[in-house]
Order: structure tokens, then C-alpha cells, then sequence
């Protein structure tokens, strides 16, 4: 038998967590909670694609090392597949640590918005920013987002507005792609908020969504999904499925901000217009949840989003799962409600705010995160022919990954079969 | 005018979080919002004390560099004193991490311990463990607190239970101290828990620790403080009381573990007996806490500890610090109840869930945790004549630091005037 020469090799991990099984089909109910553990395991990697995954004595017996193979010892610690991070606001310009203090004081999103604070601020600081200045500032936040174990996220637009700026933002996203390792799934959302020259015409906001961004942003391939804050206040649901037919017309994949603070009817609306996924659903209604489970939309949850908002009320994560959703986490990563970019820190809320199983938070994070961005054939799981990202972390096991809430334990990251954080 | 020459300098801070002005006695009410902001701010150290802090260009006039002068430039950054971790059980063998799923069911911290697991089994580990195993571990989890922030730290015995454990685990935090930068402050906690061996017999274990174990560690030197866990189902506050007379009388500081689950009284003993400090008071009375704002004793609150028991009720740090109580914040970090060691999570928590607010929780893990510690006079400010213990991250100004919750934005830890991480 000829043996593949590996230019990659992970191997003595006490566990390779492969999230296997998956690629097909977003995980949901019990699948969750399958991860498939491999204990004294091994990955091994030819030009940035896995060829082999098992128990290291497997693997070695499956591929030969040459002179330039880079044999990592991960010993005593435990591998996952990349991260992937579904839900990010990752470029802007500007903080907002100001109204920190507001919300110690009590006072909502909806208020520091109805302010004139809140979003618009960092869409007044977006539109000043030159495209470097976008991309220096994101480039940052990736660098600590791959060095927490992040090697796939979304990325939105929405702090531009105008076409210009919201083009401008996706351009940032396209060249972030070129020069940084965390890859970027790039996601038009030109209805993230009424600009404050339409505050009095909303209407005519979506009239330029969709009759004059929509088809550039499109046309210039900038985008693959297209999202909607639907809410109380921003946009009906009205609005979102004409901004939503629109882009699927034109060939985009779907997202909704459904169900955030009121049950308005996003989920069902995600569910039927096939979305590939709902998020946050904070308020989601009984109706939505069940949609969701009969469709392949995946419900992507942000608890650090409720946890940064000082909410009391999270999504309703245990009763979605046990009614069959297909669930992922995402940090939602934004200047405004969520300045929070680690998917450990996301991780270790959601087995404590959301009450998920550890297994079933690993599958959030990894292959049911990668259906939510569309990358579930390449990212998402350790197998055989898939890109190999992945995760070193300094930890025994994988239920110590969410133990130990707050430090971060990540010791290597490889990203495309190349070692960019550690080693 | 002849000027210091420095052998330290930090120099355009975008703002030196000085927390001076609370060094005789901790900072209360309004007091814990002043933290000494200087923009544009300057440090400089001599032998690992201070000589100077203020503006740049006003420090630059004080202080000559001289050819091994360390020089560096804080741009657009803050620094802060090295933080204080005033509550930990950092010495400990292995880890708990099975308990998470237990937590997630909804099991109680005493349901674990009657069931014979929680701190029982990391007594168990802990006895077993030798010296050099002891101080490995602690030593790893010192380096991320270091790395984190962390310069001075408090650290129980408590795992032992038995003379010569309890006497092992001193004796590793005298030993860490030797090798390692973070500034160990023991604390003997021989009364954390009954031991199996004297389940039917706590009176016994009591007495053993008065008549035995305290003669020991104080005759040794090993501790300046002297912990109990005042408790249902632990120590009442009668034992409570012995334990710490007879400590007091041997010359020890004293602490206790008071009023974390029920309101038995722990904050008023603590008071009465003239202790350093009363920690956790997630469930302290009102008179506990008016006795608290009469006294000099520092309350320590561990909102990690509640958010990783997945509890409702945080201690009432609002109505404390209203009242006049001094208040600092603390990881309680250990393999149970709190694996978090970063203080900056604790911070972030603090804002969000005991709703202090930014500049009152920077007090709370500077100079009040001095305090705690009884190290006011040496650390927890940035003064002449204090330790050069500093931190500089990198955030544009110190609400950024709660802000950005999950992040380590640790750039530089500096310890005694020493670059010990980063730089
Ligand atoms: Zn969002
Ligand atoms: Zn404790």
C-alpha cells in the first residue's frame, strides 16, 4: 500500500474532536451532542487538505513524513476543528465603551438609539473612515479572533449606509481576505439600521436596498449572503422579505436578525423564504421554533450579545435543540452590543446562560457554524478532504475548554495546513 | 535641582490610572470612583520603586535616563497599577471540569458535596500530590494570571485538611513566591471544609485546627491570614468565631468566607473580630452590611464564583457601596465553584452583573484589594514610594477595559520594576 507523504502532522493529542458526520446536514436533537471523539489522536495534512484522521498509530501507519513535514506533538492536549464564527460585525470604525456606564445605568438599546446613539454613531465614524483605516482596524480584531481559535468568520456590512459605504465595507472584507489568515464569508446588510436621512421615509431606505445596492453589490460579487435587522422599530417583516426575495433573485443566500427583542415573526419568515440561517431569537415564538426545526435553516444564537445588553432573557437554546433546530453560536462581535470576539468566551456562556451540553456547544461552533455560513463542505470537521484548520488547545479534554471560563487556552492554530498562531 | 535617575520609565500613556489617595484606609462610596486619571501620563522606577508619576512632559523633567534605562513608550495605551487578586485558592491538584454537566442539570454546589465530590475530591488529589506537583500547577495557572494582569495574589491553603498537607500547601506558595513574579499572600483556610474522616465528628476537625494545625503554621511562619468558610453545612459561626480568636491571638490577620449561600451572620462576625476582610456576601444581611460600613473591613465579592454556579443572586454591591463599605473584587479562583483566574473577566462581570460601575470596579481590584491583602502600603497605586507593579493595556482608555469583555488586552506586565511579560 502506498502511503500519502503528509507535509502536516498533529498527532498524541488526548483527543481529536472531529465534529464528523455533519456535512451534509446541519447537526440537530441528539447529533449535537456527537462529536466524535478520537482520544490519543492524529490529523495529517497534504497542501492544506486532511488526509488522514484517528488514533495516532492509524495515522502513522497511513502516511509517510518527508524531509519538510512539520510533525506537531499535542500531547496531553485536546484538537478541534477550526472555529467558525457565524454572526460578526467585525468591521467599523470607532468605539462605543461610552455607553458602557448607560447600560450599568439601565437604559436599552432601543433607548440609546432612539438617542440618536447607539448604531449611528459607529455609522457616522464608518462613513469617515478610509478603506485602510477599515481594514487596519479589523485586521486587528481577526488577529485576536484567529489567536482565541477563530479560522472562519462571517463578516457583515452595515455601518455604511449609502452605497458607497456599505461597498466600501465589503471591500474591506474582500482585501482583509488577501492579506490575514481568518477567511471571511462577506454578508451585505445595507438594512442594518434607517440612516438618520431617512429616519422620516424608511420606505425609501428599502426603495435604495433593494433597487440600488442590492444590484451593485451583487453585480460586483461582493457578497454571498444578504441579512436583515427585522425588529420592532427597524425593519417589518414586510420589509425584510422584499429585501430578501430581492436578493435571492439576484442570487444571494439568506439571513435574518429575527426575533431579537419582540417576536415579530423572523424565524417564520427565515424558515420560509429558506434561509440559511435565523439569529439571535431571544423572543422567538413556539410557531418559529417549530418552523425552524421542519426547515434546514440553521438558528444561530449570541449569548454574549444578551450577556453585554444585560439581559435577563436568552434564547430558549435547550427547548430548540430538543425540538429538533440545528443550532450554532456566534460571538456577534460589534462595537456597540457585543465588543466580544473569543467563541470560548461564547462557549463557556452558553453552557451556563443557555444551558447547552458542552458536546452540543462544540457542534455550535464547528459544523453546524460552518452550514450557517455556507462552508460546511470545506470548514467545520475534521475528515478526510476537508481544509486543515485547526485547534490546539492547552487543555485536557474538551469539557476543560469550558471549565475554565475567561483565560484563553488556545496554544496553536492552524489555519489551510500552516501554523499561524503558536508552534 | 538634582534629578532621579530612572532605570524604568513608562512614558504617553493616553491616560496612567494612578488609584492614588486610598493608601491609609480603603476607598468607600464616592471615594471608589476617584482613580487618579493623569492623560498624556508618565512612571518612572528606580530599583524597582517608584520615583515619579504625572504628566509626561512634568515626569520627563523630574527624572534622568541613564544608559540601561528601560524606556517604554505607552502610546495610545493605559496603564494601571499591577492588579490585585485578594481571593484565590490557587494551589490545588487536578481539575473538575465533569462538574459542568453536573451544574447544567441544575445540581447545587452542597448537592455535589453531599454527594462526596466537589472540594472533597480535590482534597483527595491534593493530598496525593507531592510538593514539585503542587507548585507545577500552581505555577502554570500564576503565568496566565501574570500574563492576564494578575502581580499580587492571595493564596489558601485548605485542600490539605490534614496537618501536613495543610502544611505542604504553604509551602508551596513559599516556594512559588521564590520562582515565580505574582506576590503569593498566604492564607491558612485549614477550616474550608470537614474532611470525610471527621464527617460525624466536626467538633474534632475544630479542635484539630485550633490546637494543632494553627500552632504550626504560625510558629512556621507560613500565613499572615487566617481564613475560615463560615457556612450551614461548613463551619457556624460559632466555630468560626474560635478558629479566628485563637488565630488573632497567634498573631495572624484574619478573613472569612462569610454569607455566600446563607445569611448566618459571617459579615457581622468579621466586623466584630476587626477582619481584613468578609468575601462573597452574595447573601449578607443589612446589618451585616451596615456593620461592614462601620468597620475597616474590606468586602471582598467574587462575582465569577455566582456566574460559574450558575446562581441568580450576585452579592449586593450597589447597596454596599451606598452604604459606605469598601469593596473589592476578586477571581476566588479553584478547580470547583470558580475555575476563572483573570481578573479582567472578573471586571467585565463586575460592570455587568453587580452593576458597578467602571472607575469603582478599578478600585475594587487595585487599591481595595490592597487592602484586602494588607498590602496597601507596598502596591495597588501608582505613588512614589510604591512597588513599581504595572500594567499597560492596550485600550485607548480604561472604560475600554470592561468594554471589550473575554479579551486579554494585556500588552505589558511590569513586576518590581521588571518587564515580566510582554514589552
Ligand atoms: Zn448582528
Ligand atoms: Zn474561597
Amino acid at each position: 500500500m502506498k502511503r500519502t507523504e503528509a507535509d502536516l502532522i498533529v498527532r498524541n493529542a488526548a483527543e481529536v474532536v472531529t465534529c464528523a458526520g455533519g456535512t451534509e446536514r446541519p447537526k440537530r436533537g441528539r447529533e449535537m451532542a456527537e462529536i466524535g471523539l478520537i482520544r490519543d489522536g492524529a490529523v495529517a495534512a497534504k497542501d492544506g487538505v486532511i488526509v488522514a484522521v484517528g488514533k495516532t498509530s492509524d495515522v502513522m501507519e497511513q502516511v509517510a513524513i518527508g524531509w519538510d513535514t512539520r510533525v506537531v506533538n499535542a500531547g496531553g492536549r485536546v484538537v478541534l476543528p477550526g472555529l467558525v464564527d457565524p454572526h460578526t460585525h467585525v468591521v467599523f470604525a470607532g468605539s462605543r465603551e461610552y455607553e458602557l456606564e448607560m447600560r450599568i445605568e439601565g437604559r436599552g438599546y432601543l433607548e440609546i438609539l432612539a438617542a440618536g446613539g447607539g448604531i449611528l454613531d459607529t455609522v457616522r465614524a464608518t462613513r469617515e473612515a478610509g478603506l485602510a483605516e477599515l481594514i487596519a482596524a479589523a485586521g486587528k480584531y481577526l488577529q485576536e479572533m484567529l489567536a482565541q481559535g477563530t479560522t472562519t468568520a462571517e463578516a457583515k456590512s452595515g455601518y455604511g449606509l449609502t452605497i458607497e459605504d456599505e461597498v466600501k465595507m465589503l471591500e474591506a472584507v474582500r482585501r482583509l481576505n488577501m492579506v490575514q489568515p481568518v477567511e471571511l464569508v462577506p454578508t451585505f446588510l445595507g438594512a442594518h439600521a434607517i440612516p438618520a436621512e431617512y429616519r422620516t421615509n424608511p420606505d425609501g431606505y428599502v426603495d435604495l436596498v433593494v433597487e440600488e445596492m442590492l444590484p451593485v453589490v451583487a453585480r460586483r460579487g461582493l457578497a454571498e449572503f444578504c441579512d436583515v435587522f427585522c425588529e420592532e422599530g427597524v425593519f417589518s417583516v414586510e420589509q425584510t422579505r422584499r429585501i430578501l426575495l430581492k436578493a435571492k433573485e439576484l442570487g444571494l443566500k439568506l439571513k435574518v436578525h429575527a426575533d431579537e427583542m419582540a417576536p415579530l415573526g423572523g424565524a417564520e419568515l427565515a424558515a420560509e423564504l429558506g434561509a440559511t440561517s435565523a439569529d439571535h431569537l431571544m423572543a422567538v415564538s413556539g410557531k418559529g421554533i417549530g418552523d425552524l426545526a421542519r426547515s434546514d435553516t440553521v438558528a444561530v444564537l449570541l449569548p454574549a450579545t444578551t450577556f453585554c445588553l444585560m439581559g435577563e432573557s436568552y434564547a430558549p437554546a435547550r427547548r430548540m435543540i430538543e425540538q429538533g433546530v440545528a443550532v450554532a453560536l456566534a460571538t456577534d462581535f460589534n462595537p456597540g452590543s457585543s465588543p466580544v470576539n473569543s467563541l470560548q468566551v461564547v462557549m463557556g456562556l452558553a453552557c451556563r446562560q443557555l444551558k447547552m451540553r458542552p458536546a452540543e456547544v462544540i457542534t455550535a461552533v464547528t459544523i453546524n457554524a460552518a452550514h450557517a455560513v455556507g462552508r460546511a463542505a470545506a470548514v467545520g470537521s475534521l475528515e478526510v478532504g476537508k481544509k486543515a484548520d485547526m485547534v490546539i488547545f492547552d487543555a485536557p479534554n474538551h469539557l476543560y475548554l469550558m471549565y475554565r471560563f475567561g483565560t484563553n487556552l488556545v496554544e496553536t492554530v492552524i489555519k489551510n495546513g500552516r501554523v499561524v498562531i503558536g508552534g
